[in-house]
């Protein structure tokens, strides 16, 4: 099942396992945190946008066993990764990669959904940089978070849910652009690394079609001061 | 210097007083603090939008003793009660209450300012509910937060600094005014009752004209388990 140069790494979670190319890009710990804290039904159809490796569809399918799940990621050597690590679980009855560009996926896929997750590229494309699969998935070179939203608003149903896990910085790009694209902000959980440390992370809950008004809970924080996770944390990783 | 039914309430802070009627809308805490946590200098000139009792440009003037501020409030009563407050103060020289709407204030105190504070009404208005100085201050009748940003984009100068206090769930409405108006929100300052409680408040300082990036320090917590303020906020309320 492995190609040259491919590794098999273990989530730690139902014995799920991920191929990645240690020379290509590789998930995140803010990918599971994200799947950790959706809310997804038994009924309900997800589409996880620039799924890269899959981690978010494939741990969205094992967690919550939805009905469906559509991971769709425009680079072909990360589509057939996740494509592999999709059967290497077992899970290609409910977890389909998609390999194309999110803008007119709704062609492909249809609309409809009931959740839709992104773990978005968080940087500005830097000029002069050589652009490889790291950088695409890391800088808004082929999709931006307002890209992510303009999709997920032709993806969701009337009250469907979208998530976004982004860098704290980039806060008002993600409000703003789920305002515009009637994506309600409902929910705001904000991620510090350590206490008296600022707040780096934020995952948003929205609501297509829903009325403003916003929560936003203590933030998480996920190491203590002697760099172990804290509660909360190894909760949310399934440690 | 008192009209009938008024009373002097003592700021606490360099002897400061101010007018009040208890019948009318009095100042709340969150106008202290956004007064304690703006950056103004000696040359500044700065506008507070919406004064009420006059309570942020009496305590800017104090603190930051800037060359001139502006308090904005189209209620009579308030407008006229704000003047004395600033006469008892000994404040004349430095502090301008000028009562009128906000809307075309720039044609009535020039515009190029350092600053614009502003403590709005927060709430959506209710129907039904009969309309006195209370609810003018409390819900969003003749001043919205949309309002106060377009307002702002106004009188600020390229690079002005502005500052809003507001409750938590109104952040993306806050957040998507700024932006609309070319004031980009470069600091959050989020406020937490107690510890393990959701955060309630935020004060934004934006940038006229700024490019995207936005800092979230740590929530100040308010008070302590026991309910005696926490050392952050005693030091923020002067006391």
């Amino acid at each position: 099942m492995l190609k040259d140069g491919e590794r098999l790494d273990d989530l730690e979670y139902k014995g799920l396992k991920i191929i990645q190319h240690p020379d290509g890009y590789c998930f995140t710990s803010d990918s599971v945190l994200l799947s950790n804290l959706i809310n997804v039904k038994r009924t309900d159809r997800v589409v996880d946008l620039g799924t890269g490796s899959g981690i978010i569809a494939i741990l969205t399918a094992a967690k919550y066993q939805p009905k469906t799940v559509y991971g769709v990621e425009i680079q072909k050597r990360l589509a057939d990764m996740a494509t592999r690590s999709v059967e290497f679980n077992n899970l290609s009855e409910k977890v389909n990669i998609v390999c194309a560009p999110i803008e007119g996926v709704e062609k492909i896929i249809g609309g409809g959904f009931d959740v839709v997750t992104v773990n978005p590229p968080y940087d500005k494309p830097i000029l002069g940089v050589t652009v490889g699969e790291r950088e695409i998935c890391r800088s808004e070179i082929l999709m931006t978070a307002e890209d992510c939203l303009r999709c997920a608003a032709k993806l969701l149903k009337y009250g469907g849910l979208f998530y976004m896990v982004n860098r704290a910085s980039r806060l008002t790009d993600v409000i703003f652009a789920m305002r515009s694209y009637c994506i309600e902000p409902k929910k705001i959980l904000l991620i510090q690394p350590k206490r008296g440390k600022n707040i780096d992370t934020f995952i948003v809950e929205g609501k297509k079609g829903a009325r403003p008004s916003l929560l936003m809970p203590e933030p998480i924080v996920v190491y203590n001061d002697d760099g172990s996770f804290t509660e909360v944390t190894r909760r949310l990783y399934n440690k």
